[in-house]
């Protein structure tokens, strides 16, 4: 399914840097559109970022409750973190998750990278589900605080639909997560 | 399952607007942190968003697939819009499927609300089902360029898997949608 996209590209003819934050960039662009005409696209730039689905030898996840500032309320998410820069994605994911959970995991896969925001940031979340899991400590950044939770599969489904998870990455990776257990015939 | 959050809130102590776009606005906000340190937050406010599964008779569902220039790429998401200033979300995803794949539906249902990048902004997404689909005419608006898509189950699947769709709240319905399709028994 290659599908020729020339005809959907905008060209970009002007970037201005409006301010470059300790995570985050704004940049406003100009673009020609496929039909010729200008439009401006305001563009986050982001450093990229990580989220665990980790699966206890209880078969249930690891769910974390965190004061979002941007959000202005505590949500529950997957453990997740910005990378650092230069760093590798599974090396991120390691350290966030046991920086936020105390749990260190031996087996882990990638499950799928994917963008958060497309309309107005370029951040690229990868995923992966670690398992084979120990417990060690917590050890949150300085200017982190955060509950763990240990959530069943009927529990995180029950809590998708009742609106008590709403993060976009956690809805993904509860529901790849129930696709996988009826795999394993759970 | 009601929590205590107090110990994880953050208080606004200041809030600096750096800049105020045409659909995003910045903020940089000083925090008192739990443990009564300060810190700041970059805050993008997002107006909202809409996004719809819609599920033709030929049990295919619809993907846009559009260049982003936030990412520099084209991607197949499911249809999605901004909120318009007081829409109602349904009425704004009603409008945003037709404006981008020409098809109206009859049923609609609200799956779920979620935050896409809760680390930096507040945009909501609600989410919908959209069935008993009629076809229309695309009527794009004039800086918009896309294709319409019809995709089965198991090519959705695939196309998370093998990287073809990389976008979070496409990836979040998909898996949705083959929960349900399991539920029915297919």
């Amino acid at each position: 399914m290659t599908q020729n996209v020339d005809h959907l590209i905008e060209k970009q003819l002007n970037s201005e840097t409006i301010y470059e934050g300790k995570f985050i960039t704004l940049t406003v662009q100009t673009v020609e559109l496929p039909n010729g005409k200008q439009a401006t696209r305001e563009v986050i730039q982001h450093p990229g970022a990580v989220t665990v689905l980790a699966i206890t030898a209880e078969d249930k996840i690891l769910l974390v409750n965190q004061f979002r500032k941007a959000t202005n309320r505590t949500l529950l998410e997957t453990p997740a973190g910005k990378l650092e820069p230069g760093e590798d994605p599974l090396t991120s994911a390691k350290r966030e998750l046991e920086e936020e959970t105390g749990y260190q995991a031996a087996q882990w896969k990638h499950l799928s990278s994917f963008y958060t925001s497309p309309g107005f940031a370029d951040e690229l979340m990868h995923s992966y589900v670690a398992t084979d899991l120990t417990l060690l400590k917590q050890n949150l950044d300085e200017d982190e605080f955060l509950d763990v939770l240990h959530v069943t599969a009927d529990e995180a489904e029950a809590m998708v639909l009742d609106g008590r998870i709403a993060d976009a990455k956690t809805v993904a990776l509860v529901y790849w997560w129930l696709r996988e257990r009826q795999r394993e015939g759970k």
